[in-house]
């Protein structure tokens, strides 16, 4: 039996969402700007897809920018930012806990003479809103942060920091990632005060390659690439319908029974938290319950090199990950693990589980029964 | 019965792409940069690709960045170029009849304060080797050609430009825009002195949403956007691993009985060119045989707009294009059409017809008998 932990990587393609690819790359196979009825058919299946999403985010059709995923979405957001109102200012915020499509993107900026200011986040991976109070002056164009930590789970207090920002300077950008939250998390971004939002398809069981911008109607950003002019002159190239499409109905079956597949995962969440708490010298980074995303497990395990312990559960065919794959060609140190203060011996001694809502609680079980056997094992090994 | 004759705006999947696809998807849908047997499974998936893939243009596969399509790898070769190379000089080169893909990204280089010269063009739509020689300067470090224009067909003589720019300036990179010949032709980039090439895999029967961009290995470009450092860091983000398979499966499908299919776009191309030369008043802007791509034809109807011609030969599923799809959302006169000296009154009253090698004789007879009947008749209704 494998047993596949490494959600937050990349999920498994939902039947529901192959199909619909399928059918649409059959049916409707024409450019959605060709004037003609193949162009037409492929449009109309766009404008579905859109609504679709839209009607997740209660936000408008118009408002999503479809791209290849949570990177080119961050950069776009951030780059786009930059370009469209460095008249304005040249301050950006972030965390010190964001994925690299928001903080390199954000370095490149810093080497083009923008100012940058990285807040640093407490034991639970959350900033703290009198830092970031502290941190917005008149001239901060854009602040950047991730809904869900992608290694640990943490869930930044995204409403507040919207409140924090719009009051204190109403012409920045608030921009979040919620390319693991988008799916477990109810996000109505006009509500919540986000300005921009980041989702990729492939996290939420649809088809790789695609995402989507959210993007306020108030709010101006340039284009980050040049081409044609579809979505607005925003987002150039053919789009990839299907794959859209795709994410749509992966969009529509995250929300469907919401309730019950999050307890599901919090579930899977919650037994493996406690069962690994009952070892000595194991470390959880991420908290029971909604207090961290409900489908993240960090687990730090004294004495034993996260890599080997990966290895040792991918032989019995259970797959976690060392730190986050997002980023695991960068062999190199978690940010996020050392942003909240893990001690050394601990940063490359930590794994990530991470659910969709077909795990279930035997596979739990069944990890743990492993876990409880491996652990001490390769720690003898080690000595 | 409809005739699908805008292959160029793209093409319908092919069930053996789709098959690849479908299959990758489903068993090894890890993310190609896990650590575990989930993602090695998928980074063998991907290396099979890019083998593939590489062999039809003789090159080695890591020298292919995948990309989201043909905009985003003529993005990443002119903007990593620029970024790569600004401190030796800033000199840019194109010509009059380039996908505003290449176009754009030009221009906002040249408001970064880059210079830019723009080759003209003859009638057939070629630029002339002695003012590409003549525009070649010690500060230019890049030029970009379209090996085939999308709209006309015009092929560009690319070995020839390719050997006078490394002559004239051997640290000048040469980007060649393959979009629309890829899988038309047999390029080998090495052999024809091309140092990078974008290629699009919807339009050869692949997916949506895929592409690469080749970049010989002596080249040196720094990435256009910023995230995990996948791809050596040229380009991040998740692999999308079906689509670069499905894409992979169309590469070989395109140079399967290569000849063939060849001998078949011409039969139909020279048929059309040949049944519309009966007609007074209509000009074919592409030339017969291998003296324009196999798979374009453009035809000026005087005194019948094109969107009214495309949609009487809609009415009968008959599916052409009006200028370039790929930029139908922006309405206006084609750069292309204009370069190569059309009268003004033909600007608007130009079709483009694009095939694929499912396309038959039979459907071009069809389309002629069409032409016959509705362009007299356009015309009356014009008066």
């Amino acid at each position: 039996m494998e047993i596949y932990f490494d959600n937050a990587a990349t999920t498994r393609l939902s039947a529901r969402a192959a199909a619909r690819m399928e059918r649409v790359a059959r049916e409707h196979y024409g450019n959605a700007s060709s004037l003609h009825l193949a162009g037409l058919r492929a449009e109309e299946e766009l404008k579905a897809a859109a609504e679709e999403i839209a009607k997740t985010l209660k936000a408008e059709p118009r408002e999503l920018i479809f791209t290849s995923g949570g990177t080119e979405s961050d950069n776009l957001a951030i780059l786009g930012t930059a370009r469209s109102r460095k008249g304005y200012g040249r301050h950006l915020i972030t965390s010190a806990v964001e994925h690299p499509a928001v903080l390199e993107s954000m370095r490149f900026l810093e080497e083009q003479g923008f100012r940058l200011t990285v807040l640093p986040v407490d034991a639970s991976g959350k900033i703290s809103l009198s830092e970031l109070e502290a941190a917005i002056r008149k001239d901060t164009v854009l602040v950047s942060l991730m809904y869900v930590n992608n290694e640990i789970g943490a869930i930044q207090p995204i409403a507040e920091a919207a409140a924090l920002i719009h009051r204190l300077n109403p012409d920045c950008y608030f921009h979040v990632d919620a390319v693991q939250a988008y799916g477990k998390f109810e996000i109505y971004p006009k509500r919540l005060g986000i300005d921009m939002m980041s989702v990729s398809s492939h996290k939420i069981e649809g088809p790789k390659g695609v995402g989507f911008l959210y993007v306020n109607r108030r709010v101006s950003i340039k284009p980050a690439s040049f081409g044609g002019g579809q979505q607005g002159g925003l987002r150039s190239g053919t789009l990839n319908v299907p794959g859209i499409a795709g994410m749509a109905e992966a969009a529509r079956v995250a929300y469907e029974d919401f309730e019950e597949k999050r307890e599901r995962l919090l579930r899977v969440k919650d037994r493996i938290l406690a069962g690994a708490a009952e070892l000595p010298g194991v470390r959880a980074n991420s908290a029971p319950g909604m207090d961290s995303a409900p489908q993240i497990v960090s687990l730090s395990v004294e004495g034993v090199r996260a890599e080997v312990l990966l290895h040792a559960l991918e032989a019995e065919g259970v797959y976690v990950s060392s730190g986050s794959a997002c980023s695991s060609n960068h062999p190199g140190i978690s940010a996020t693990l050392k942003g909240i203060g893990l001690p050394a011996k601990l940063l490359d001694a930590t794994v990530r589980l991470s659910f969709s809502a077909e795990n279930t609680e035997a596979e739990a079980e069944r990890f743990l029964e492993l876990f409880r056997q491996l652990v001490p094992k390769l720690r003898q090994f080690k000595r």
